[in-house]
This record gives C-alpha cells, sequence and structure tokens, in this order.
C-alpha cells in the first residue's frame, strides 16, 4: 500500500508585528503616557517597545509626584531596544529635561527609516506643568528629526510664539502654519480639542482645504434617519465640532473634522494619538513615507483616539482613561502553530471527548475490526450508507451552490463527482456480500440514516458554507479516525485483517486516497477558521453542529448493530 | 399625525473591564516586565495600571542595566493608584530591593480583596540576578499576603531552602509541597519548565493527583488522526512534557501537564505567566476566591502563557518575547456608544455614499416630491411594487426558516403577515389610480424588479440569516430615508404635499408606523454586529450584499421613471 506524502500548508508562523517604539514617561494609572501607547499600539497589532524618560505617580485626579530617569539612563535604554530590533515608528512623549532632548537629538538621526512622531507634552490633561522651560528651547534640536508634530493649541502657541487669540478656525489656520514655520517640522497636525467650531465655520473652507469628516458625517449632513434616531433619543446629537489641521510643508493639506465627544474620559489623549499616529504608520502597506501628512493614515489614528474616548467606561474619580481595547476582540480559539497545527478541530473534539469516542470507538467500530460483527448487521448498514452518500453528496452540491468564488465551486462540484463515482464501488463491493444495486435502491431509508443525512442537507439549507462545512466534517474526520485506529489495532493484535470479512472495508478508510482526503479536509477547516476568527457566539454553533453530527454518526453505528429501521 | 415614542435599547456603554494592577520592572524591549504584564492584562480583556519598582536596559539578549525606583517614590505610584480606583488583582514582580518589598508589605494589607499572585523573579531568563539576598530573605513578609505564588524550580529551591536534586515528578511534587511548607503562601504553582517529563511518568500519578491535559492530549492520547498528521509533517510531534504542580494548603491539588513548545522565543514567560494568573481570577465570574487554586482559572493563564509562546514570531537576536496578542483580532468596526450609535449601518452609507445618494436622492423620488412625476411613470411602479412585496414577504418567510429561535421566527413572521396584509392596502392605494387587482396580478414582472427580488431570495438562500437580514435592510431603510428627505424638502418648500397626487405615498412613509419599523429595523442590525463583531472578511461580504441591494434599488426607481420592463 502506497504510504501518504503530504505537505501541510497551513501558515503555522503568525505574521510578524510592526515594532514601534514610545519613548515618554509612565503613568502608573495606566491611562496615560508609555502605558497609554503601549496599548494603542498593541490595539493597532502593533508591537510596543518604550523606554523611560520619567516616572509619575499619577492617578485620573493629577499627577502626584514625578522621579525623573537619568539621561544616560535613558539612553542606554534606547541603545538596548534599538541595536537589537529596528523600531519602524518611534514615538516620543514627555521628554522630561533639556539634557534628555540633546541627547536624543544625538542618538534619533543613527535610527534609519523609522517615522518619527513628536508629541510636544508640555502640560497635562489635569494641568500639570511636565516641561521645563529649557527643555521647551531644547526641542528645537529634535524638530529636524520629526516626521508628525502633534500641539494642542496652548503647546502650538507655545512653540510659534503665537501672539494674540486663538478665537476660531481662522486662528487655527494662522497658528498651524506658523507652527511648521517656525518648527519646520515636516508635518504638523494641530490638534483642536481647545476649540470649539461650528459646522458653518468649516464649511467656509470647501473647496479650499480637503475637509475629512468624521464617519457618519458630511458636508451635506444628510442621513435623516440616523439623524432622526439621535434627535428622537437624544443620543449622538452633539453640535459642536472639533477640528484638527494638517500642514505639510507650508501647505495647510486637510482639515479633520468631528462632532465634539462629550466625554470626561479624556486622561491620555494626546498620547494615545500620537501613538495611534505612529502605529497607523507602521501598518500601512509599502515602506512609502508620503511627502508630507498622508490624510488617510492620520484619519485612521484619529478615528481610533474619538473611538476610545466615546466608548470609554467610568474609571477613578477625575478624568477617567480612554478604552484603548474597544477596537479588539477575543479570538474563541488560538491561531494554528507549530505545536498546535489544529486549534480548531482540536476544540471541536476536546469539547465533548465523550461523545467523540462514543462515535469513533463504537462498538460497531470493535467488532468490525475483530471480526465478530454479524453480517446481517454490516449488510444492514451498507445498504443505509448507499443512501447517506448519495445525500452526502447532495450536501456537495449544495455546497457549490453555496460557494462565492469558481474555487469553492470546483472543490465542492468535484467531490460530489467523487462521491458520486465512489457509489458504483459501493454497489460493486455490496455484490461481494450478495446485494444487488436492486436490494441497494428498494432498502428503505431508516429513520437513523434520514435523520443524519438530512439533518446535513437542513443545516446546509439554513446556514452557510461554513455551517455546511461543519455539517460534512465529522462523517469525513471520523470515518479517517476509525481508519487508522482499527490499523492501529490490528497491530496491536487487538484486531485482525487475515480472513476478516470486512478487510476491504478497513483498509479503504485507512489507505492513502481517504486519509490524503482527511487530511486536506482537516487543513481547510482550519485555514477557514484562522483566516476568519469566529466569535465566541459563531463558535458555539459551529461546536453544536459538530457535536449533532458526531451524534447521529453514533446513532448510524446503531443502527446498523441493532439493525434499527 | 401622531409623533414617534421611541425608547433606545442599543448597548451605549461598554463593560467596565476589571482593574488589574503589576508591580514589577521595566523591560525596554517590551518583552518582560510591566510591559508585558500590561500586554497579558489587555489580552484578557482587562484594565492594566502599573507601579514601578526599577527600570531595565534590556533587550532579548539580556539586560543591560539597572535603575533602582526609590521606595518611597514606588509607594507613592501604589498609592495614586489605589487611592483613585482599587485593584481587583494585583500582580507583584520583580521588587528589586528589601526596602521597598517591606514597604509593601506594610502597604498591601490595606487593599480590601484584592487576588495578589507573587512571581518571586530573582534570575531573568537570560540570567540576570534580579534581587539581591536580602531581598529575597524579606519576601517573607510578603507571603501572608500572597493569594498565588509562581516560582520556577530554581526560585523554589532557593525559597524551600531544598537539598539535594531535583530530578524528576517525585522531587518537583516534594519541592512544591516544601515551598508552600516554607512560604506559607495559600497556593504554590510550582512551574516545571525547567526540567522534562516523560508521558509515562505523568501517568504514574493517574487517580492520584487531577491531572489537567494541555488542549488537544488526554490520558489516552487518542486523536489518531491528528496524531497522523503531526508524524506525517514533523509538526507538533513533541514527546517531552513539562508539568506545573498546584499545591494549596498542604496538598497537591493538580498537575498541568502540556507538551514542552520547542521555541527560543521564552523571554518574559514568568511576567506574562503570573500576570495572566492575575487577569484570569480578575474576569472569573463572581468575586469567590476558591479555598485554593482554582484549576480552570489557573488552567486558562497557563494555555494563555503556552499558546503566546508557541505563537511568537522571530524579534531581536537572543530570546524573543512572546506573542501577547495572539487571541485578539481587531474589531472590523467601533461598537455603538453614546457619540455613534450607529457604526455599521454608518459605514455601510459611507463606504459608498454616491451609491447611496443614487438611491434615496433619485430624481424619481425628487419628481415624486415636487409632483412632477409623470402618472404613467408612478403607476408602473406601483404595479412592479406590488410584485416587489411579494418577495419581499417571501424574503422573511426563509428569514424564519434560517431562524433558529422562536424570537427570530416569530419576528421573521409576524413581518410576513405584515407585508401580506399591507398588500391589500397597496391593492386598494392601486384602486385610487385606476389599477385593479387584475392589472396588478396581470403586470409582467420586469426585469429591473426580477432582478432585485431574486437577488434578495437568492442571498437569503445562499447565506446566513445575517445575511438575509442584510438583503432586507436597504429597501427598509432607504425608504424611512426617502420618507423622512422629502418630509423635510416639503418644509423648505422644495416638495409640495397639497394637491400632491403621490401625498399618501409621501406620508406613508414618513409616518410614525413606518418609521418605528425603520428605526426597529437599524437597532436590530446594530445589535447582532454589536454582539457578534464580524472579522473584516465577512464585513466585507455584507458590505457588498449592501452595495448591490442599493445599486438595485437606484435601478428600480429608473425602471419607474423610463417605464422599463
Amino acid at each position: 500500500m502506497a504510504a501518504i506524502t503530504f505537505t501541510p500548508t497551513l501558515p503555522l508562523v503568525p505574521r510578524k508585528a510592526p515594532h514601534v517604539l514610545t519613548i515618554a514617561g509612565s503613568d502608573s494609572g495606566g491611562g496615560a503616557g508609555i502605558q497609554a501607547d503601549l496599548k494603542t499600539i498593541e490595539a493597532f497589532g502593533c508591537y510596543g517597545s518604550s523606554v523611560l524618560t520619567g516616572l509619575t505617580a499619577q492617578n485620573t485626579k493629577g499627577v502626584q509626584a514625578v522621579h525623573a530617569v537619568p539621561t544616560d539612563f535613558v539612553i542606554k535604554q534606547l541603545q538596548s531596544v534599538v541595536e537589537d530590533e529596528a523600531p519602524v515608528a518611534i514615538k516620543l512623549g514627555m521628554l522630561t529635561s533639556a539634557t534628555t532632548i540633546r541627547a536624543l537629538a544625538q542618538y534619533l538621526p543613527t535610527i534609519e527609516k523609522a517615522i518619527v512622531v513628536l508629541d510636544p507634552v508640555m502640560i497635562s490633561t489635569s494641568g500639570h506643568y511636565l516641561l521645563p522651560d529649557d527643555a521647551v528651547e531644547a526641542l528645537d534640536d529634535l524638530f529636524p528629526f520629526v516626521t508628525v508634530l502633534t500641539p494642542n493649541i496652548p503647546e502650538a502657541i507655545r512653540l510659534a510664539g503665537f501672539k494674540g487669540e486663538v478665537g476660531g478656525l481662522e486662528d487655527m489656520l494662522k497658528l498651524a502654519k506658523d507652527t511648521q514655520a517656525k518648527t519646520a517640522a515636516k508635518t504638523v497636525l494641530l490638534k483642536g480639542g481647545h476649540a470649539v467650531i461650528s459646522r458653518d465655520e468649516v464649511l467656509r473652507y470647501k473647496g479650499q482645504y480637503e475637509i475629512v469628516w468624521e464617519e457618519g458625517d458630511d458636508e451635506d449632513d444628510t442621513v435623516e434617519v440616523l439623524s432622526e434616531y439621535k434627535s428622537l433619543t437624544q443620543v449622538g446629537a452633539e453640535r459642536d465640532y472639533v477640528v484638527d489641521i494638517l500642514v505639510t510643508g507650508t501647505e495647510v493639506v486637510a482639515l479633520f473634522v468631528g462632532k465634539k465627544v462629550i466625554s470626561s474620559s479624556t486622561h491620555g489623549t494626546g498620547c494615545t494619538l500620537s501613538s495611534a499616529i505612529a502605529s497607523s504608520y507602521a501598518i500601512r502597506k509599502g515602506n512609502d513615507v508620503p511627502a508630507g501628512g498622508d490624510v488617510k493614515i492620520l484619519k485612521r489614528a484619529i478615528s481610533y483616539t474619538q473611538s476610545a474616548i466615546a466608548s470609554a467606561f467610568p474609571f477613578g474619580h477625575g478624568h477617567g482613561p480612554l478604552n484603548h481595547a474597544h477596537l479588539s476582540t477575543r479570538r474563541a480559539l488560538p491561531p494554528p502553530t507549530r505545536h498546535n497545527p489544529h486549534p480548531f478541530l482540536t476544540h471541536l473534539i476536546q469539547s465533548n471527548l465523550p461523545l467523540w469516542k462514543s462515535y469513533v470507538r463504537h462498538p460497531f467500530v470493535v467488532q468490525l475490526g475483530n471480526g465478530s460483527l454479524p453480517r446481517e448487521c454490516f449488510e444492514h448498514y451498507i445498504k443505509q450508507d448507499y443512501h447517506y452518500l448519495r445525500h452526502y453528496a447532495r450536501a456537495h452540491a449544495l455546497g457549490a451552490y453555496k460557494a462565492s468564488s469558481f474555487t469553492d465551486i470546483t472543490a465542492f462540484s468535484e467531490i460530489a463527482l467523487h462521491i458520486a463515482r465512489e457509489s458504483e464501488m459501493h454497489v460493486s463491493y455490496c455484490a461481494q456480500f450478495g446485494i444487488s444495486r436492486e436490494d441497494l435502491m428498494a432498502a428503505p431509508e431508516s429513520a437513523p440514516c434520514a435523520a443524519y443525512a438530512r439533518y446535513v442537507i437542513d443545516i446546509g439549507t439554513q446556514g452557510d458554507i461554513l455551517d455546511l462545512y461543519m455539517a460534512v466534517a465529522s462523517c469525513l474526520v471520523g470515518y479517517g479516525e476509525v481508519g487508522l485506529w482499527l490499523k492501529k489495532q490490528v497491530k496491536e493484535e487487538k484486531a485482525v485483517l487475515e480472513g476478516n470479512l470486512y478487510r476491504r472495508w478497513m483498509e479503504d478508510y485507512s489507505g492513502p486516497e481517504f486519509l490524503t482526503a482527511v487530511h486536506k479536509g482537516i487543513e481547510n477547516l482550519e485555514r477557514r477558521i484562522a483566516q476568519n476568527p469566529p466569535s465566541e457566539e459563531h463558535l458555539a454553533r459551529l461546536t453544536s453542529i459538530w457535536h449533532e453530527c458526531v451524534r447521529l454518526e453514533s446513532r448510524f453505528w446503531d443502527m446498523g448493530l441493532y439493525k434499527l429501521l
């Protein structure tokens, strides 16, 4: 008998996550600083490392104490990180002192190609001054290496040496351009959270600048059903806008416009946005850095931050943290790895191991293996199996109907065809038992056969293509299991091949052709699940289909053994 | 006309995440220390805060430098965190010095009810000593407050003052009990990663202790198809075991048994496991702490850590970090919030705004509103709409077939019934235009009507119940939109009601009954999507169904306007 040669095709090593480094302070409360950065980087699917410039004893009410990290230790951390694995993007936050800033300005140019986002943190949300005056001056040394500078209005006023009031959008536009001119940063994103802007004020600049509206909004503001819902329910009916201004080179490139989120959960907003920008650049496709700010990349970071505020839950007694995990859900299953290439099938089997064993170690199978199974039991079984095969072929034809691509249509149709061809082998096999084609056709479908076969067809019709895959899986996998187990039993002399009336049946289901189909089927299932991970709820449905099919398979053996009609 | 009274039922504030605090050192490289802790806590859906005891300049190759944080600043951080929001669970890692340990032993008892997990970090994976001798002695002061102590074998030897070799499982069992006896910690989990144990050695204790096997394994080791796959492909075929021993009080409670993962990505394994245990306790249902270790809670943490090692990607030049995010996936949509209660519908509409507008601002609609629509266009449209309604009712009946609960069966059946009843109103409305029931029945189904109606039925048959929801949504939402927009147009004197031949049509679709149905339908969609968040791939399918339906709706107006057959 030919050996199986089988090359695994599952993706067994996860894609490497882009490395994003944050250089900033620690917020013990976990809502700002490197804690907010690491949570944000994680939420974007990146790998976060961190160089600490200072520690704070801090919570949602304010900063209670600060511990500066010596500059040489900051640089030691930076060397440890960068020399081991270069970051794709770097976020700079609270830099604590002028000497640290100057040391960073020396080191940064040695890191090749990294995107650098500088959040010029000077004052915490709670009003605590975080950067002494000489350190603010020292920032000048850093600006030449900065890809994106993200000041808020007070910080921009300080950086630009801006005179006069910032009352409306016109002032903000001037402030943004002045800040860029003064710092010469490649790109400046002026964060407008400190100002309230009206819709009309924004629309005044329509045509002049690209206006990037928050999801669910646009220049016409015209999804009437949603507006009505909001006005009826007093939910999401805010009318004030926040505008962030993107300046690249000396030009205003875009205005990001969103309705002001009314929330006290704003602690760490600046940290979150700047690390979101760094991460958003890190996950971009291709390595190109657009000449200026890339509107789409920035939009993704702004949207993330805005919905992290909007989805925050209450925490602490002051300005609570954002919900950094609002875009993350927990996979119901781990991905396939070299250690466990079959997390899905493993889950299915382990989720009810006694049930699985009642199928694949059924007395019918044991007696078949040791040759003690009464011939009339097998004959009854094999006649019903012919009915089952017909429905099993139909189920695959239904799969072809359920499919959306020619690849799937082909795969399902080929299996349907294969089963149809196999049915002829079934007929010739039955002939050895003196069962004619007419006998096969004439045998009424037993209740256990109908229950199982029609369940598969019904699930396939009721659900989607994955439900159908589930419904046909336990037959394929279980018969492979039975074939292999009987082969092992023969080796251990607990089952016999020589002189066994059912030898051919045993050899067929442990043969290379069938087992190759089994392995391909298993890989196909695992790949589908890994590519499109089910939610807990969805996994529960798939598992319940599996359980029902396994139970019905077990009843199918019962039918043979007890000659049930 | 009655006003709509509508109470929103969407969950608009996310559930609060349990607060888990880590007190440990910082690893600049991001793979161990509070960085690993925060990533783990995030992966378990908890909120992480952190008190830093020391900083390291560290990477995958080793620890290059250490900066101790003064004890009083450690306590200041702790006060800031705890006084603002008490943690549910606390993980203690690298505690740096005897004075810090003693100060923590003073403060910890003031925190009520928190689970405390102590990872007695003494030596880094890379061999760096992280705790001086006097600090090890000081740990005695902490033990009384510890719920779970998690030493590895060398640490346990040191803590227990164990004499002699630890060669096999028997020695380990003694070591685990000795460690508990010496420390008097409520629960000790002895991590067996430094020893290699055979399957037979484990089976010797069957019946004596609870043996908790890793997923995909059991005492019989008998899923033949998976074993064969592994032996054929050399994937996951490890034969050496790692055993973690759980001791509660003076008794061994369970052995956690898993195949040794062959990997160099083990940097931060201890940090990860201990914060996983703290998080696993934090997310347990109910506040009860089992008298000893809770096997299920610990199993969840051990499994997470094991698959985080197995799914790690290469990073750095030494022992790489674990893949903390292996169980997380990115939601394709944010959850509904008070700021944006309709993220799903907003996404659908914004994903192709011009297409949506081509439907809801179609010239047919504009002309209908201002009364200029030729009567024969409307008559053609209304006859076809009668056909469409019949298929629309059938689609809802199909929904009842696709449903899995009586709630859904009832909801779909009621809509089918409602449409059937409405069809009679349609007949009487048509009578006003001189169109009899016979005319309606006799009108052949036009191509645009058939294309749309049969598409809805086909998608409903091909896909699952959510696909069907998608296919029937654009008609409901779009007609509500048209009704509301025309009402607004009337107010702005761009459309007219008085003397408009189509007045009743306009009033029906902007009336409270229809709009209540629209809002309920929208909430239903949003709730389904929020409860069972789609993957990117699934969202793309749902979006493509929406687009196709919107396009076909637009063709349906074309049909009316240009009297297409």
